[in-house]
């Protein structure tokens, strides 16, 4: 509980960057199309080779073209999340389907959501280990079941009765990831050692306790997701994750918590969350965006960095991502970086990584 | 869909039923107390037999009694809540714990969680079978882990690792629940074969439907709950399920999700729901009152009552307690009747089953 205090103060000592982009055209008609991300962290320029940051860029502008083109060819708002979400999935470089993270037990654990603001139905699915794209099984619980929320080898068996292809866990994991999970496991034993001696047997919550992200090279919430608008004024929001590194004993985090990491009412605004899952499911931090937009009539700006704070002030770090229906976009983030995009028919189109915008 | 549709015309029918208790003191110390809830739905008296009645209303009551003692005695709000849920669990009346509803496949599948207002700290379970107090659990996620949420096996694990004792999941079945299985199947089965015939096979969005509570005798939504208020001021909510009758695919509800099921934050309220839990996720009920009070200035009474209307407004029925740290307590709903009682220092305590308050 230390470290977390620690990395407690370290977070709120981060300064809150604040990337927002107002609609251009209010008194037009409201433009259509998406923003992404691919995760916040300790992304800094001075650790990144140009060919990684390129290849990022490139996959964010991959992600937001395919969503994009669903939306200007007629596509909903849903239809454009899965769009940029699926090839997130597809790629690698980010800890959701493949190139997640792997658990203790070297395997990956896949949590997706998605939320629709017309009527507010939601999918999600968490612990899935089989199923090639989870955010496209999140919206087969939203679209064809009467529930919610699926988990584990029950989310695999709904899956199967819709004719999913399986694929095996193999296909998920990557090298760079079990690469990071033994040095997440060698930090582990060497705090266990260092705490109690190498014949100390660990406490349990020692044993359960989370990598020491002051020392992880790879310090980043890497869920992907997104959020859209499209041509008939709906919005949606989606995330996709492998969670964290090293995580034991079934863990959940925020992305496919309804309300957590992923909102979306069509009165207010859709949001998509990246960060400490624990902290933004105690905030509540994709519903508080909308509520604050509702109920103390804040813009998405500020009603978004408001509960960036409310994570800092818990102690907690990450981002979100956040649409208006008039088009406004709120990226709020308390780390150093989040991979970030959007694009728009009134012509705004950006990609960022770090903190300061272009 | 056409069903859920015809329900929620229904349930909007329903009266909504606001049960408010102001606090009696106002301008002194704030009392301390509890309130718990056993469920909500179809819960009338012309059905119900006077030994029934009578064993419904002294469970509630003991679990008042018991986390009141707690309070009385200084222990915490989580401390009290603990007491209450447990003793609602082990009574085979309510649909938590011992006497849960079962699943598709005749299994008990327990989900819980809990909340402290002092610093939103959380925990939740979801899908666990071998625990016999699946709060104790929650708690021990809070307290022991850095995690909010284990689903499944893992879980269990969690529990095993802490010296939890692991019962078989007979000790949660009963005889009742296995009748009423039988009752939901043969429903089940007796609409698909009047959707397509006897040789017909259901598409999947058939297999997958929900028990049609029209037709449900037991169409009650079981979860049971609990919010208090300790000598200090702090709030706690908690809440424990079995789900829903012949649930598949590892359906999780709104109980684990913190935010829908459950909130505590000693600025605004504790919140413990139940009812429909898919509806309870897509309004995000629990955060949704802490939000409005803490955004609107709502009162607890408004406040909850709104979050309640916004579920039937999508077509959903259940019901929530609520309590703030001045001491008010507001138990809305929009069924019939909810179990539920309170108890505290300044001399409130009641119990009550029906639509109408004594």
């Amino acid at each position: 509980m230390i470290r977390l205090t620690r990395r407690a103060a370290l977070g709120l000592g981060l300064f809150l960057a604040v990337f927002t982009v107002p609609p251009s055209a209010a008194k037009e008609a409201a433009p259509f199309g998406l923003a992404v991300h691919g995760g916040a962290g300790v992304i800094v320029r001075a650790e990144m080779t140009p060919d990684a940051e390129a290849a990022y860029r490139a996959a964010l502008q991959a992600a937001l073209d395919a969503g994009y083109r669903v939306l200007e060819t007629g596509g909903s708002a849903t239809d454009a999340v899965i769009a940029a979400i699926q090839l997130l999935e597809d790629n690698p470089l980010f800890n959701a389907g493949k190139g997640a993270v792997l658990t203790h037990d070297g395997i990956c654990e896949l949590d997706a959501s998605i939320m629709e603001g017309r009527d507010r139905r939601a999918g999600a699915v968490a612990g899935v280990r089989y199923t090639r794209h989870p955010i496209a099984l999140a919206r087969a619980v939203m679209d064809q079941s009467p529930h919610v929320m699926l988990v584990g080898e029950g989310a695999e068996r709904f899956a199967d009765s819709l004719g999913f292809e399986r694929v095996p866990n193999e296909y998920f994991q990557t090298e760079r990831r079990r690469q990071q999970l033994e040095r997440a496991k060698q930090r582990d034993e060497a705090a266990a050692r260092a705490a109690g001696g190498p014949g100390a047997h660990a406490s349990s919550a020692d044993e359960f306790s989370i990598p020491d992200l002051a020392f992880d090279a790879e310090r980043k919430w890497g869920t992907v997701g997104a959020v859209a608008l499209d041509r008939s004024g709906n919005l949606a929001a989606g995330a996709s994750t492998g969670g964290m590194t090293n995580k034991r004993f079934g863990r959940v985090g925020d992305s496919p918590i309804i309300g957590a990491g992923n909102y979306a009412d069509n009165r207010t605004c859709a949001v998509s969350a990246t960060g400490h899952g624990e902290y933004f499911i105690r905030v509540g931090v994709a519903h508080s965006i909308a509520a604050r937009m509702a109920h103390a009539k804040e813009s998405v700006h500020t009603a978004a960095a408001a509960a960036i704070a409310d994570v800092a002030a818990l102690g907690g770090t990450g981002g979100v991502i956040a649409l208006t229906r008039e088009g406004a976009v709120a990226m709020p983030f308390n780390t150093p970086g989040m991979y970030r995009g959007l694009r728009f028919s009134d012509g705004r189109s950006q990609v960022d990584i770090f903190g300061a915008s272009p």
